[in-house]
């Protein structure tokens, strides 16, 4: 009995000997993140000097250099590129639209979806049919639909408390908008941006075309536009919509991903990836969406650096290429580590904006899950206090195949979608201690996943 | 033994009913909040048409007019005012300052501290003593101030999770510098803004003089014009400041809390109070702080009344007068309770900005607080995870003489002192969602003090 409770003891003690050393590294993770932070002007570089950087385009390519670059400057163990082809799809001028209610013109802020191909050099100008879900259109008969621009209008749920959730609940529209109104017989669709603002920015995302159903070009309008064509349709019927755009996709073209290591001390070939994707949208400079993951990810790595932690385990920051518009950076990097023999414990990834942080969605077996609650009362004090099953991330979920275990950073959703995929995703949106903050949070839970495993 | 375990049962049961049924309320009071508010519409008057609004401004007159018109205009049970005599000090002309470092003049921007004395009419100049803290400066002998300037430049600590924690850590040197420095015959007082950025606008708020002190005037410098005095002091020692400010106090002016009341159907001499302050800064639209709390405060009631739901208890929608420079309303408020015999069970302000809710700190006994335990998981869905010990609010404060418990709703503080008492504190900072989240919360909370009790 006696032998029985030092054991129990010497347990517990050895436990709370290793909770309190935790505690104490991971307060100095975040007073590295918030007092020397480097992420801030990171992002202000990518963002402010590179900007855009869809796949395929010369600020992808500037920004796999400069990312690397950057890498190297930290002095990580190694960092390389990975080769992935992405689509190459690309806007050309800028669109032009209106609604034509009678003798009145009213322009309107539209772009087209990625993806989508480009209406005829005049343009296409037709009556409209609005709807708010799939089914309502497919009810109709297609003599209706036929010739006409059919336009999906619902918005996201403001009720949803999480936002992504309520973009979940709307995205069908812009993914898929397009083959169903083709399906019968229309020339266009126009979709309500995702958004829960109301604002003159059309909030661009990608769509993708079904086999075998005529491709028409298709566009987001902003909110503002949406609300105005809509409420002239309920005047007048007859009121016609105008679309202009210029698109086309041009042969595959050849990018990477952008990969910082650093080599594990005691189990080097367990790697665990933390990463967000270097792509942006177009007319975004891509400041939440997604420099912020990028630069908070080489920022995990350069705290454990700057600290001398020295990790147990391989760590990696992984900037993916092309998530917005192909995932192909994300699977041919699964596809690689596979080809490699490469374990992947875990993979960390923040792809939901700079905001402030408020935990981790997990994407494993509930006995992983389990592992992660000793580590909660650590967390807790830096507000991290919603981690449980969850989202992991895009670029990361071919890993999980593998068995990796996913943990997707979870900042305050409230603000994200009023910048998403628009040209107001900007430096001057994120804040520079929510970023330092998130940045921290990824260090605080790969040094705990490098510590214990999973 | 079965009837214990029928009556056991009996008890569960009717407790899970009522969690229910308050399940479906919140629900309600959320979707109200996020689909038909007014807070924002509010938000917009009070700052963009009406604007800052010090004690004694005909801002803040214009401010009891207007917010007693919206809620007569809610038909609220009963609208009325307080009288409070309040303190009444303006800033004058806007004050000019510059560093003179040999012949290189620097212009720097700085405001006058609230409640401090002008300069002469031609200003200050003088050499500067530059100071950490109150114990640096005490340990200087009189003869190296006197006739100096004091610069206070210890910044908020960034490593502080939370700001508020950050700011009462600094705030000191805004409240008594001037003091501390003319005690030591120093002949002005310039102290470092209240925030962890760096940025171009000086951030005002209070400051006291104790008695049997000389006067001496005192501002607050921009983050980054007192990063540059620093640097230039340790480059050059004999560098001078110039400061010149036009503030006065004048006699105590004659001002109003404003009071809108849903009147109990069971017992309406109990009151809850839900409330912000109405006052702002001088150079503020005082969005944040605090026309976020007062019509957060409004919508409270309007949630109410819009979904039918009668309180058994009196609430009250309180905008209280002169939080920022004298807290006279909160004291009037409490006073007249007292001599009204009012019992107050419960009040919650909302004066730490608009931003997404976190929770609510709670003044009260161990008692009292375990009584809230319930309602946390009811509040959970709705991100409000941080319900416990805290913070009240200053205007609520003197009601907790009375026995009144106090809560205060706690939001994300991570941007709240980006804008704090300047004059970025402006409409544009405020998310809509994320305002009207704060007042469902509060409504939610404001609805089970009122079902339960304390």
């Amino acid at each position: 009995m006696k032998k029985t409770i030092t054991l129990l003891f010497s347990v517990f003690f050895g436990y709370a000997q290793a909770q309190n050393a935790d505690s104490v590294t991971i307060r100095k993770i975040y007073n590295e993140a918030l007092s020397n932070g480097k992420s801030y002007d990171w992002l202000r570089h990518l963002t402010k000097q590179i900007g855009p950087r869809l796949s395929g385009s010369t600020g992808a390519q500037k920004a796999v250099d400069w990312t690397k670059q950057v890498m190297e400057q930290q002095d990580f163990d190694r960092v390389f590129l990975q080769d992935v082809m992405v689509p190459h799809w690309v806007r050309g001028a800028r669109e032009e639209a209106y609604i034509q209610n009678g003798k009145t013109k009213t322009k309107v802020p539209i772009a087209a979806l990625g993806g989508s191909v480009a209406t005829p050099p005049k343009g296409v100008e037709a009556q409209v049919i609005e709807v708010k879900s799939f089914p309502e259109l497919r009810a109709m008969s297609p003599e209706k639909v036929k010739g006409k621009i059919v336009f999906f209008n619902r918005p996201m749920d403001p009720t949803k408390i999480n936002t992504f959730e309520a973009y979940g609940g709307a995205v069908d529209q812009r993914a898929n908008g397009a083959t169903e109104a083709a399906k019968l017989g229309a020339v266009g669709a126009i979709v309500r941006s995702m958004t829960n603002v109301h604002d003159d920015y059309p909030h661009v995302g990608g769509m993708r075309y079904a086999t075998g159903v005529p491709l028409i070009p298709t566009a987001a309008i902003s909110t503002n536009g949406a609300d105005l064509l809509s409420k002239t349709l309920a005047e007048n019927p007859n009121t016609t919509f105008f679309f202009k755009q210029n698109c086309e996709t041009l042969p595959d073209a050849k990018s990477y991903n952008v990969v910082g290591e650093i080599k594990g001390s005691e189990k080097p070939d367990e790697i665990i990836v933390v990463g967000g994707h270097l792509d942006s949208w177009d007319l975004a400079e891509g400041a939440h969406d997604d420099g912020a993951g990028c630069v908070q990810s080489i920022e995990v790595l350069r705290i454990f650096k700057s600290l001398g932690i020295k990790p147990k385990r391989t760590i990696r920051a992984v900037m993916f290429m092309n998530e917005e518009n192909g995932l192909r950076g994300g699977i041919q990097y699964a596809d690689l580590a596979k080809k490699n023999n490469e374990k992947h414990i875990a993979a960390v990834e923040s792809d939901n904006g700079g905001f402030t942080p408020r935990g981790f969605g997990i994407v494993g077996t509930p006995a992983q899950r389990v592992k992660v609650d000793p580590w909660k009362s650590l967390l807790a004090p830096y507000g991290l206090l919603e981690i449980g099953a969850g989202s992991g991330g895009a670029d990361i979920g071919p890993l999980a195949q593998q068995g990796t275990v996913l943990f997707g950073f979870k900042p305050d959703s409230q603000r994200y979608f009023d910048y998403h995929h628009t040209m107001v995703d900007r430096f001057e949106t994120v804040s520079q201690r929510e970023l330092e903050l998130g940045a921290a949070s990824m260090a605080s839970l790969v040094y705990l996943l490098d510590q214990y495993g999973l």
